[in-house]
């Protein structure tokens, strides 16, 4: 049984690590593109923003740790091309561009995504940043870390341009954040939500441009401003965060079903269109669990747990993914938010009728110190009041952890009225009688 | 349409207020032994250990407000008994020892529970106090506010016992924690998870004696010892909090379904063995969730959900609890906890065939700062995996909220391998990409 994997972050090394354990006879290889395997990129923001040193900690695991396993891991290959037909893949040495084929019984792709780097002019000028490798976060450090740069531009602001920000302002630079939507982050979070986010950067000094069209970088050599169709802007440092792209141009033509943005569809056992081949992680779009239809989310939680279930799959396995329900959380300085399942309008493009409310809660009682305030927005199906998504923002890290459990609600099909009268915990330094959450399902009528 | 309410604390109240909105033209009288109405015991020890100032946080409404919405609340009154077929309540007025009857077409009893006061020489000694009521909470925090008093003994080692160890230690008191059971908490938490409580509690000085009978309290007018079967400690000021038992020998001729320790036997709808008679809170027990077997479980989340529950009933709805799972938090100096569901033993006793897990992580990413160890058990079905109870502590209050997520788990019949893949959120500062909740669904075999 020869296992071959293309791509050596989250996903991949999940699923070959998964694979060993569960086919302790078959032959594992990895190609990874670059030098560095199971790298977790959601540390670059808090390692440029100074609040780790070692770099390591962002890539736990070694070639050497995978090659002890039994698990070959080839750093500095390329996978070029797939031959659904002859079960090969078509990969190229990167040290001497040497090409060859290599045969697989199952095949992984998990080629993970690359930040979009627009057609900007400008976009090659020294003091141009982007934040998706190792490599970047080594050298936009170094980049910020120098008194001379001052002035700091954001373009785009969704989890890392938001993270950023923050870090930036934890560096003492002056923050600009130009946003093409008319909202930061407006994928993941409603406007109740995110317009308490953007309350909170400017109250923290950032520049919040939205609604706003970068149109060029300038500078003569080194970038100097930052230019829109509104105003030109100094800029001492800029990075580009406007979202990513699925690495899945090089299977173009082998015949997976892909969405719009390249993204490789899978099915609940993370099996694409093609016999034999799975994905995961950044470059697919799994199942959620609301709808069943393929959605792209590209979080680092779904990268390892389609990942570890696709290993037990490669290996002879018929495990089902649960499907996302897209669950993710972001720092904002001292705000904290988080969101699970579906938003208002990725409800009603699936077809639900559903309504939704807001609430505006404490964290725990009066009387303990440091309480503060919970937003809890609920997207419920009306009639059924099922529920169906929910967002959540506090200046208290609360918020991520009583989000979860409405995770499990939504997972489990839990109503409003259930959530009401749902048996939290309580005293006094941590809730209310009545959780904000219970509040939140007594709202909806 | 007349609706009665005995005791006026979280569930006759919750209830009274929930009876007026459904049914705006019944009469709704509540009649309450003390002057305080609405008291939230569950702020004495915060109160005591100087949180807060003002008592009036602990007494959230007033019989005023209740005025403005048509509940007429007589305070200064006790039942005296109950004529079920009469349908009729005796109750006397306490200001001048006057009684007579009051006619009910709906009756609530909600008298709450009392500290149980062993037979123990030397109780009625000055400086031994007991933390049930609001006169309990204003004498003890003005007995330890006094320089003099550098000696608290705390006899019983549950949740008040605590919570209040926890205070005088805040205070600057030397504390001795007395308990007759083997460990602190022996209901609510196993012992893997109160080991950790009690070496916490050593850790800030607490003298903790474990499997200790109290004899007697020594002294000559004020007390200045506690005896036990091993020993003599000296004591400037002594708590009683062994436990509470249920405000219903007023009830005991009434025909009534009561537990051993005098609980009145509700059903999902909150009635009682007798037509027409309700009841919640402290003074009943209500069905358990997993088991549908009524279970004591004394607190104030369970006592405003099933009284609020109790009030639509009241009023002539027909609304069932889903009983209660037990969940609860304490806060142990710098540790949280929180529990819900069953106990291993709780479990067992239930029929269940079960085994548990306890998995040791981390709350967050290594390389965010604050980062600390979180344990969680789990109890759940052999073969089917199904939860059972859940129980996490850790230097951090994400547990707590952490915990929630496993009550709704339970609560809708959560797998340990579903619990794995659940879709928990992740960033950096809030958890690891597989959250302490999915390693320990993952450690399930």
């Amino acid at each position: 049984m020869k296992i071959v994997i293309i791509g050596g972050e989250a996903a991949g090394m999940s699923a070959a690590a998964k694979a060993r354990r569960s086919a302790p006879q078959a032959e594992i290889d990895v190609y990874e593109m670059s030098d560095i395997i199971s790298f977790g990129a959601c540390g670059l923001p808090y390692f440029v923003g100074g609040e780790f040193d070692d770099p390591g900690y962002m890539a736990e695991f070694s070639v050497e740790d995978f090659a002890k396993r039994n698990i070959r891991v080839h750093t500095g290959h390329q996978a070029l091309s797939i031959d659904p037909a002859a079960k090969r893949v078509r990969v190229r040495r990167l040290a001497d561009g040497e090409a060859f084929d290599v045969a697989y019984d199952k095949l992984m792709i998990a080629t993970g995504a690359s930040e979009i780097r627009p057609p900007l002019p400008g976009l090659d000028l020294h003091g141009v940043h982007t934040l998706r490798v190792m490599e970047d976060g080594l050298a936009l450090r170094a980049a910020a870390a120098r008194d001379e740069v001052r002035e700091v531009v954001i373009i785009g602001a969704g989890f890392i341009g938001l993270e950023l920000a923050e870090a930036m302002v934890r560096l003492g630079k002056r923050v600009r954040l130009i946003q093409l939507a008319e909202r930061v982050m407006p994928d993941a979070f409603d406007a109740e939500i995110t317009s308490l986010m953007e309350q909170e950067l400017r109250e923290h000094g950032v520049a919040l441009h939205l609604s706003e069209a970068v149109t060029a970088l300038s500078g003569d050599g080194a970038v100097q401003s930052v230019v829109t169709e509104r105003g030109e802007y100094p800029a001492d440092l800029v990075v580009l965060s406007i979202g990513i792209r699925p690495n899945t141009a090089f299977a173009a033509d082998a015949g997976l079903t892909r969405l719009g943005n390249g993204a490789i569809v899978v099915n609940a056992y993370g099996e694409t269109s093609l016999p034999d081949i799975y994905s995961a992680g950044d470059c697919a779009a799994a199942p959620h669990q609301l709808t069943g239809q393929p959605v792209y989310v590209a979080l680092a939680t779904g990268a390892n747990k389609l990942g570890r279930l696709v290993g037990e799959n490669l290996a002879g396995g018929h495990q089902a993914y649960p499907g996302t329900l897209g669950s993710a959380a972001v720092r904002v300085l001292s705000l904290d938010a988080a969101r699970t399942g579906l938003s208002d309008a990725q409800a009603r493009a699936a077809g639900f009728d559903c309504k939704s409310v807001l609430v505006k809660d404490k964290n725990h009682t009066n009387y303990v110190p440091s309480q503060a305030e919970v937003h809890v927005k609920l997207c419920y199906e009306t009639g059924s009041q099922r529920l169906l998504g929910a967002q959540m923002i506090g200046h208290n890290g609360d918020v991520v952890h009583r989000l979860d459990a409405l995770a499990v609600a939504i997972a489990k099909g839990v109503s409003a009225r259930e959530l009401g009268m749902m048996d939290f915990c309580y005293a006094p330094p941590f809730a209310r009688t009545w959780d904000v959450l219970n509040v939140a399902g007594n709202v909806v009528k």
